[in-house]
């Protein structure tokens, strides 16, 4: 097999980083692509470093198991807490989503502007985006806000209830009207972005990192001459539990169908 | 040693188990507690059954290692999907939550009455409520509701926050009025006993199996001759992931001191 012809990984802590599986679908509709959502420990948000570490490392030796020739980490928590170790035992280039969305909220953000990361605990608690943004020239201001209710609330499927409102206002309510951008630090949040920006005003431009994470995986592949433009790719979708929920909730939630969903335990 | 000084293993998927450990800890001031939180694999509720049985199995066998005298399974989800697989690999009682929250249940209920069952989805799909509540001779009417935002909202600690209420009656309020008792089906539930009793109505008994869960276990010691009435019982607390955060939570949702957390990681 030519090394073009294989798959790309790409994985979450559950059905998330389908936020970003859906653009690298779209953007590169010739590439093999396999999923993987960890449906057994889900949400990573609220666990420790070690332990988001532990799980990042076993799921990505199993995708590289499968011959991968770009892994994507499709989920902000691993991303700030994993990436580092993960490229230790890859072979293949690994890419994350935090540089991406930092780039994407410093494109949209004024000289000296502030920005406010949203994200899980995990992922406010590493500043791995106040670290990426830091440095830049146009010198912004960043803040971050943990929102640990949010996964739960889109796993729930209850995007556009009145919770999810509730909940919006509670986390973001004191910063409404006070940041220029405001980053959509998980790959859930996409999710839920009418009611974060119904509670922010119509000020705060809002970014998330999926489609920049997947122009960036795009761009990966062009120069490294990996990139597949033969034929229509196939998508493969692998979860550690509850496969049928899953399917379900693609479909409910980001109108993918994803078929028949295999599993794999850990 | 002898028997009776022997420790009581309980365990729930996270800190929700602590309602029971709180009832069985006033109720048996002398006996030894050890209290295992799975908190990195928390919330059960949404997972499959196989998973669920694993982790279960996982976690007994490991507090069967501690030389415990009673196994408590302090968590609904468990009870219902594996009490009987852990009963197979126990040398010592086993006991879970639904029989003793079921038999309140009944004794809150009129002749003819209506119980409605809150719980996780695992709970409520496993119908383990509706089997144990079949039969009885005041033949009442059984209804059972999943309400999977529950335990995450009591996990980030919003158990009077007006998100926990808006949750409630997303859930709740098209039973207003038509219950004559609730249940409250996870461990995590009676945190939230005020937000659900105010959607419910003055009408409605709310019953827990927590107190009944530990009134049982000593039942079950007295009979065995395994009461441990000596001294001054420890407590100890095991939890797979997060400790601080363990300890701090326990604190604020249950006043309780839990010390030094330890982990052991499956």
């Amino acid at each position: 097999m030519k090394d073009s012809d294989r798959p790309i990984g790409i994985f979450d802590s559950g059905l998330g980083g389908l936020t970003v599986f859906k653009e690298l679908r779209s953007l590169l509709p010739g590439e093999d692509l396999i999923y993987f959502g960890d449906t057994a420990r889900v949400p990573y948000g609220t666990k420790s470093a070690e332990a988001v570490l532990a799980f990042s490392k076993e799921i990505s030796a199993f995708l590289l198991g499968k011959k991968i020739k770009l892994l994507l980490v499709a989920c902000n928590t691993a991303s700030s807490l994993a990436l580092d170790e993960i490229r230790k035992i890859s072979p293949v280039p690994v890419l994350g989503v935090i540089k991406p969305g930092a780039e994407s909220a410093l494109k949209a953000a004024p000289w000296g502007g502030t920005v406010l990361v949203t994200g899980t605990s995990a992922t406010v608690n590493s500043r791995a985006y106040s670290r990426a943004l830091a440095g830049s020239e146009k010198k912004v201001r960043v803040t971050e806000k943990a929102c640990p209710l949010f996964v739960p609330l889109v796993e729930e499927g209850w995007c556009t209830k009145p919770a999810a409102l509730i909940a919006a206002r509670e986390y973001l309510a004191p910063f409404r009207g006070k940041a220029d951008v405001l980053i959509l630090g998980c790959t859930h949040y996409p999710l839920l972005k009418k009611v974060i920006s119904r509670v922010m005003g119509p000020r705060t431009k809002i970014v998330d990192s999926a489609r920049a994470a997947a122009l960036g995986a795009r761009q990966e592949l062009v120069s490294r001459g990996l990139l597949n433009r033969s034929r229509r790719g196939r998508s493969e979708f692998i979860v550690s539990d509850a496969p049928a929920r899953f399917s379900e909730l693609a479909y409910k939630l980001l109108g993918i169908r994803a078929g028949k969903v295999a599993v794999k335990r850990f």
